[in-house]
């Protein structure tokens, strides 16, 4: 799955994006907003640092956030550099010999430097991003931060200016001698699936006979899917 | 799911595992060993790359593998400072309040130096790792390395001597005063699922009839799990 390994057709489908920017951009789109986790490279003293974390994108601008006392956050916000990858493992290619095994997948890599979200307005914008991102009508449910917490959470935010996508789809593509072989080969989908939503038994609700009531599962949770 | 904003159970569990060293060293085999793509993060003219690919492991060693015309395989051969950062999502932590908002996750987080394996034997014992990493049995039935992609691939060696591992579990920790709103809380779990194999149609085996046969399916993809 090594990005660089790129097949004829890889190649053929990564040339034809380049000439069409305007669905490479929505590439990008589907990719960042169907994923949830993406993973932040920064230097600190010359060492790489990669570091996993939620995100949230409104329009151009990817945002991330969390605690003034993270490590990561106190040195993007210096300006530094940062390398911000994405990645939806979509299957498992098996090839008739194992040199052509490979991956399918869809990956977003953006290049540049973080800013401060310091306009209240626009930083509660982000951190809706963030929830609605994971949990699409979740914001409107859920206790919204108040200033402390305001107060409490950096937003950084990064452009997706310097943004590109690398897909893999597909069946394995193998040696012309190898076909013959007597080897199964082909493509094992692999997909981010939801289990069964696990409520919080800590729930301290009651009802006008005093009585603890129960908060029902929502119903986005069930058929929860990313795609 | 910024890993540096820790609840007071997590640096509870941290401690602990620093404290058990060897029960640390299980979760790190266990994260790497589910997970399928590792983030490869490192410096070139001082700007951070972060590239998805694939991995295997043999006991402490973790191996990458490329064409020698990888950009990130010839950078990491001088011997630069390497990143490596293995990421599973175990579930979405979904709070009364958007500020306690989290997930579910284990991750890995590898520092050190890349090693090329030159040793032919040792070579070949990484190239099984990546495909039985993959599909455990799967090594065996497909055709192997030959001398000449012996030779045009690159495996590269990272010991797993800098590693540390992250995990969060569990309900989400909502303020006091939060317990009583009533909005449902709970855990969503997330699981990597495969869906039915498709095998490839480019098959040329012909039985004694000269009759194109077809392969089956093998066993070990139905009811693939990585856990």
């Amino acid at each position: 799955m090594n990005q660089e390994q790129l097949t004829a057709t890889e190649r053929t489908q990564i040339k034809r994006m380049a000439k069409r920017g305007n669905y490479e951009r929505q590439v990008i789109y589907d990719i960042l907003d169907e994923a949830l986790v993406c993973h932040v490279g920064f230097i600190v003293d010359n060492q790489p640092f990669v570091i996993p974390t939620a995100y949230g994108r409104v329009e151009d601008q990817l945002y991330i956030h969390g605690s003034p006392a993270s490590r990561m956050l106190r040195s993007l916000l210096s300006g530094i550099e940062v390398c911000v990858t994405v990645t939806l493992l979509d299957g498992l290619v098996l090839a008739r010999s194992a040199f052509h095994h490979s991956m399918n997948y869809r990956s977003v890599v953006i290049f540049g430097t973080a800013t401060l979200i310091q306009e209240a307005e626009q930083k509660l914008e982000a951190l809706r991003a963030f929830t609605e991102h994971v949990v699409p009508g979740r914001w409107e449910e859920v206790r919204q931060p108040n200033s402390q917490e305001l107060q409490g959470t950096l937003v950084l935010s990064l452009p997706l200016t310097e943004a590109s996508a690398k897909v893999r789809t597909g069946m394995p593509m193998d040696d012309e001698a190898d076909y013959s072989l007597p080897v199964w080969a082909g493509v094992l989908p692999l997909q981010l699936v939801a289990g069964e939503a696990m409520s919080d038994d800590k729930q301290r609700v009651y009802d006008d006979s005093h009585l603890q009531s129960k908060i029902e599962i929502p119903n986005y949770l069930y058929n929860y899917t990313r795609i």
